[in-house]
C-alpha cells in the first residue's frame, strides 16, 4: 500500500518514462514518512477500443485508480493529497497532452499484509527500522 | 467515475459490441444527469487460464467490477440501480450465453478530479455546463 | 464475490499451478460455508517495466488484491482471515521466493448479483441449495 494503477494507451510511456513517474510516486508517499518500499505502481497498457469515456473508444486517457489505507488522509486533507497526486502525474498527463482522471479508494488498515505481515504502526520503531532498510523485517 | 471493469474471454466482444455496450453503460448515467463523459468502460480481455470460477478455469464467464462514488446511491435504491446495470448488460451476457458477475464499490467523492480538477456539485450550473459540453472546463 | 486479483511476473506460473492455486482459495471460501462458484480469481501477468515498487521495476513480486463484501469478516476476525490467506498463498509466494503483499477491500453486500439474480441470505434455504448444487439457480 499504497496501490496505483494507471491504465493508459499502448506505448504512451517508454520504460524510462515509467520508472521516472513510478519514483515521482514513490517520493510523494516518502515525504510523509512511509518505507518507500510501501509504493507500488502498476501500468497496464490498454490495446485499441479497449477504453471508452462516454461511449467513444479513446487513445489519449490516462485513468488512475488508487487504493490508500482508510483514515490515512482525514476528510478536510483530501484536496491537498489530491493536488498533491495532480502535480506528481502533470509533466506525464498535462504536459503530454492526455487527458486524465484520478481516484482514490480507501480500505481497511487492518486488512493488509506485506511478507505475510502487519506493517508496523506509524510512530513504532519497527516503522522507523522499516523505513532505513527500505524492505520489511519481521518485529516484535 | 464511475468506472466500469469488464473482464471477458478474449474476442468475446467486437469492436463494435464494446463500443455499443461502453454505450449502452454510458446512457444509464447520462439518464440520472451526469456528463457523458464522466463513464469510463476498460475491457480487460484475459487469455485462457486467467480467469478461475470455484478453481475451475472458464472461458464463459463475465466479470463485472464498477467503482462508483460513495452515497450517490442511497441503500434503499441499490437493487433498483443492479436491476438497470443487469438490464444493460443483458444483450451481452445473458443473451449471448455467457455466465456473469456483477459487484460496485463505492469510493469517497472527494477523491476524485478529472484534468486535475473537481467535478462540479450535482445541482450547479457548471455541472450543467459540463453536461451540454460534454468535457471538463475550468469553474469558480 | 470474493473477487482475487493476482498481479505476477509473466510466466510466474503455469496453467497447472494457477488452477492449484484457485482451488486453495476456493478452499477457503468453502471452508467457510461459501458455495465454491462465489470465489473468482484472476491472474494477471505483467510484462517487464509494468510493476514497480519503491520506484524500482521488479519481477520478483506477487500483488494481490481482494474485493470482499463488507461486514462478512468481523474486525477482531481479521488477523485471524489474513493468516488464512498467507497460508494459502505460501506455497506459491513465499515457498518459490516470491515478494508478496496482499490487501482486502470490503464492498456492499446489497451491490452484488450474481446471473442477476441478488445471491440469497447467509442461512438460507436458497444458501444450501446453492452451496449443494455450485451453480446459483432462481429462488424466492
Amino acid at each position: 500500500m499504497p496501490l496505483w494503477h494507471i491504465y493508459c494507451p499502448e506505448n504512451a510511456y517508454s520504460a524510462e518514462d515509467k520508472c521516472a513517474l513510478a519514483t515521482r510516486i514513490t517520493d510523494l508517499y516518502a515525504d510523509v514518512g512511509l518505507p518507500r518500499f510501501y509504493a507500488s505502481v502498476v501500468f497496464h497498457e490498454l490495446p485499441k477500443n479497449s477504453f471508452f469515456v462516454g461511449g467513444k473508444a479513446t487513445n489519449d486517457f490516462v485513468r488512475i485508480w488508487i487504493d490508500q489505507i482508510a483514515r490515512a488522509t482525514a476528510p478536510e486533507r483530501r484536496a491537498w493529497w489530491l493536488e498533491r497526486v495532480n502535480t506528481t502525474l502533470n509533466p506525464f498527463a498535462r504536459e503530454r497532452g492526455y487527458r486524465w482522471e484520478v481516484h482514490i479508494d480507501e480500505t481497511p488498515i487492518d486488512f493488509w499484509t506485506i511478507q505475510g505481515m502487519k506493517p508496523p504502526d506509524p510512530d513504532s520503531e519497527a516503522k522507523k527500522h522499516w523505513v532505513k532498510e527500505d524492505r520489511p523485517s519481521a518485529y516484535t
